[in-house]
């Protein structure tokens, strides 16, 4: 994968490092996070400590990874290290059709909106689910999404967790989230206040959308966060894995941050990268390139 | 992959065969196309015996498969045989930067327009094509799309052939087709009378737009071709063949193609499946096989 898609960090023998990481305390920095599963091999610890070094305001965080450190330890951790948490990665699969699984999904993401209270994260990512196996009953899943929703959001609300509605690309509607484009997510979120259900916007996931500029301009003070990522081609023969270090795919950063930027969005900006390169490289020299290409290809 | 995605073909072993292959002649075949890359090891000779055998009244020819039978030969052969040409597969790829690209782009479509207008074909396909190697302007590719043809359209239109604008699944936006949803298709489209260019609704590409409904109502008499197969789950590593048999994936046909119908659409429905298991089945089978899932599954 390597050869057709460049080195998944900047080495000397690689793509040249155009301009030097900038130190800690950088003021390009300000809005960086660091979502934590672009370190998939790091704990929570060694995340956390990754953003210090590093000048990383923020972290995106997962729950399996809080769940490891644990939800109090980790809480305090990122408080001591003055990290704010960007997100919580993430409720959803809502679109279970039997009652037992629709309760089963109710239950699970009221723990995750306690947990995401607990590490005042800036919102909970939810990823909704696809089709349930065997079904082909799509727009009997969105519908589900809506209802489970309904009842989710006034316990998001009381717990003062924000619900953000992620559009995923369609190559995963039947098996991830049958919320295939930010209109989409736009309209259903639409049922709620602002404050209470926003949208993510990835740029793996919509920059392929021909309405994209405009429904983020739509979506306003509705964008709960804002996460990049390149679109690499060909994508590898694990979909999920097409996320790429910005700069080694085809998406334009700098049009869809500035469309972001100008629908009032001040967020911080979530690097979120599911690339196996990029998970078996040193943690430390993937934080220095993200930082690097944050600033040539983002900013 | 069959293990995953059942059965390429019905074999006793399989999936059972809830209803008998129609004879030909059977009013259920009567809207019923072979794309001919369904059966892709076979020539245009063996393609053409397949559909005169099974009773199917139509087939989707491509434009290697012609050249290797020879144009004239194959126009003959259609006709002799009393089979009608739903489509000609495909004309596009039009978003050379470059203008010795994008003369060799017009030149070999005004190529294949020459040829729908000799074999008589109901439409010529158009994938529109891809970012340029190394591009990351979308938007301007997709601008390149409509000037071409702009110059394209006229020469169409002496020649007596309706182009067919395909909107490919967002997966192939980089690589495939720019075009990427039903709706862009159709105000793209809308530049030119109905009769000049229509567009392409194929299942696999459209199945997961939250406006693919509407927006079908929308196009309505610009429905030039219905191509129908499956989508599967998972994608196999080569996401270009991961179009099933109807009734191995996720869609739900009859919704889409009554749609379709209600839109005015009166012409052939064309399976097209590009698929390793499929094309390593004997072609017999093949054409036995989708005569039975039409019937079970889209009609």
């Amino acid at each position: 994968m390597s050869a057709r898609h460049g080195p998944a960090v900047d080495v000397p023998s690689g793509r040249p490092a155009t301009v030097r990481t900038p130190p800690p305390g950088d003021p390009r920095l300000t809005r960086l996070s660091l979502n934590q599963w672009t370190t998939r091999r790091w704990g929570v610890a060694e995340a956390v400590a990754g953003c210090a070094r590093f000048g990383v305001p923020a972290i995106g965080l997962w729950r399996e990874q809080v769940a490891e450190h644990g939800l109090a330890a980790t809480a305090r951790l990122v408080r001591d290290a003055g990290l704010q948490v960007s997100s919580l990665c993430r409720g959803g699969f809502l679109t279970a059709a039997d009652p037992a699984g629709a309760s089963r999904a109710l239950e699970d993401n009221r723990r995750a909106i306690d947990e995401a209270a607990t590490l005042g994260a800036g919102c909970l990512v939810m990823v909704v689910g696809g089709l349930p196996a065997g079904s082909r009953d799509l727009a009997g899943a969105r519908d589900r999404v809506a209802a489970v929703l309904e009842e989710l959001v006034p316990y998001a609300v009381r717990a003062g967790v924000r619900l953000a509605l992620e559009p995923l690309h369609p190559m995963y509607c039947a098996d991830r989230a049958v919320l295939s484009t930010l209109g989409q997510a736009v309209d259903l979120a639409a049922r709620w206040p602002a404050e209470a259900v926003g949208v993510v916007v990835d740029t793996f996931h919509v920059w392929w959308d021909p309405e994209v500029l405009s429904q983020v301009a739509r979506a306003g003070p509705r964008i709960a966060a804002f996460q990049v990522c390149d679109y690499l081609v060909p994508l590898p023969a694990d979909p999920l894995l097409g996320r790429g270090m910005m700069g080694d795919g085809v998406i334009d950063f700098r049009p869809l941050r500035a469309a972001v930027d100008a629908a009032g969005y001040t967020g911080f900006v979530e690097v979120e990268i599911f690339n196996a390169d990029v998970w078996d490289a040193d943690g430390h020299e993937v934080i220095a390139t993200l930082i690097r290409r944050y600033v040539t290809e983002v900013l």
